[in-house]
């Protein structure tokens, strides 16, 4: 496992590598008034593991699909995913002061810049989705583009993070039922599109894309109790965030409603389950078998 | 001109019942929590005067695309600057307890719900677009998904927010230039958007595409100015909002720079210039000269 988990690292970082490159060539080349272009590359050139690319190139590379071709969705994806950071660490959300080690957007650019820097990543996510750069058909990026969509909005990401909000009281425990869906659309829904998105443009089979659409949401649902267990048992000079804010917050883990043994068994269990969803595709997917060990172990 | 602003104003008040039912159609169909679709419903069912989707209406209606087309970029652009209203509205920004007469979003569901409400709005604009329902080719509706992410994101209403809240400076007033820009971006370039889509989907010549977009540019300067001495000579109960706020924000309007003289001749020049414009689409515009006239003697 320590082997595979080396292997695994030196293709993350080596992808990291690729897509930053890309990220900073497409953020260098927008016309936005200076500090707002500022905000946009502080927030997205953050020293992030990128794990959604990662996660999109593993899958298209099952199906043959080239950088040039996979880049596009992969920056997406990322740009609206580092939206949600900033929006996440906001005061009036989870009011984190730091954001891996550094000050989060809003401590470093004021609150107003933040907003108006968040909004215009997820904006230009749709243009980059919509370029003529990406060479897929346009009924293909119509697809790509409701799906992020649903990912994201009102009952995507968005979603879940009312959701998540909304359950922060102390009184209450949440059902894990409740819990369950709050997770899965805070973190799953848009880890699946990345799997879905990459099959659906390697032209996987239907069934294929459900299998990897399933996958990818058993995926999410490992990141994030892996999450709640690093804010448990993590120090804050790996994780680059305060640890145990979980409990500060009053936010809803696993941890909490149940226990820290129960987490732990769960992990297990959707680790299991994930390898399951593997045999679905009829392609030789060990290295997204290897990718869900890895996250299990992950230290930040 | 009395007998034109009221046959306009029966046209604006028909456009905006069609356009409201539509929207709370397709707002009540949302799969959102409760709270958040709420919020939703609010930000976009707020009494607004719809002209953005009128705009379409009429520039559509030029070339005879009909309401079960034009519905689509109508809602969508809508949406958008719902959006974009509760975020200027927030306390980092504008600081607005108040829109059209009613409390505003964030005073009403907090900044939160405002943020993710807002965030909903902005991305479901795309599903709209997308939606397999508006019936025009995928190739156009890419084009429309670019050009909105354009008209909103880091070089459009966004980058125009961003430049106005930096120019809030007591002590240093914008040059004209500067000033001109910001309005541009703030203001023009969604309302060039509607032009330009209405003629798009309608096939419209390029060079009249070019027109409609420039016309839209200059109605969307003329929208500004009078916003500018509706702050200045307008009452709180015709506008639902404070009066004389500008002054207090030390916003950068027209009539701090110059003077109100100044913007009223500026107002007229623009006027002819819009109508100029007209003279290059080969329709019958006079609608949208009744337009022009319509939104310069507007009292709320």
């Amino acid at each position: 496992m320590e082997k595979n988990n080396k292997i695994l690292n030196s293709r993350l970082n080596q992808n990291k590598n690729y897509i930053e490159r890309e990220l900073k060539r497409i953020l260098s080349d927008i016309a936005a008034p200076k500090v707002l272009k500022e905000v946009m590359f502080y927030a997205v050139l953050n020293g992030g593991k990128r794990i959604r690319p990662f996660i999109i190139s593993e899958v298209s590379s099952l199906y043959k699909v080239k950088f040039s071709v996979f880049k596009y969705p992969a920056m997406a994806i990322e740009m609206a995913h580092c939206f949600s950071l900033i929006y996440d660490d906001l005061p009036c959300m989870d009011d984190d002061d730091l954001r891996r080690g550094k000050p989060s957007v809003h401590v470093k650019f004021g609150e107003a810049n933040a907003l108006l820097g968040g909004a215009s990543l997820l904006t230009y996510a749709y243009n980059i989705l919509a370029s003529s750069k990406f060479s897929i058909e346009n009924k293909n990026k119509i697809n790509l583009i409701n799906n992020l969509s649903n990912a994201i909005g009102h009952k995507g990401m968005l979603a879940g993070q009312f959701l998540d909000l909304e359950a922060e009281n102390p009184n209450k425990k949440p059902t894990i039922r409740k819990f369950n869906n709050i997770q899965e659309k805070k973190t799953g829904l848009l880890i699946a599109f990345c799997c879905y998105a990459g099959g659906y443009i390697g032209n996987a089979t239907k069934k294929e894309l459900e299998a990897l659409y399933e996958f990818g949401l058993i995926l999410g649902r490992i990141f994030q109790i892996t999450d709640d267990i690093l804010d448990k048992e993590g120090t804050q000079e790996l994780l680059g965030k305060k640890v145990n804010k979980d409990e500060e917050q009053n936010k809803a883990t696993l941890i909490k409603i149940k226990s820290l043994d129960f987490a732990k068994s769960e992990l297990e269990k959707f680790t299991l389950k994930a390898k399951r969803k593997l045999l679905l595709i009829d392609k030789n997917t060990e290295v997204l078998s290897v990718l869900i060990d890895f996250l299990c172990s992950r230290s930040s």
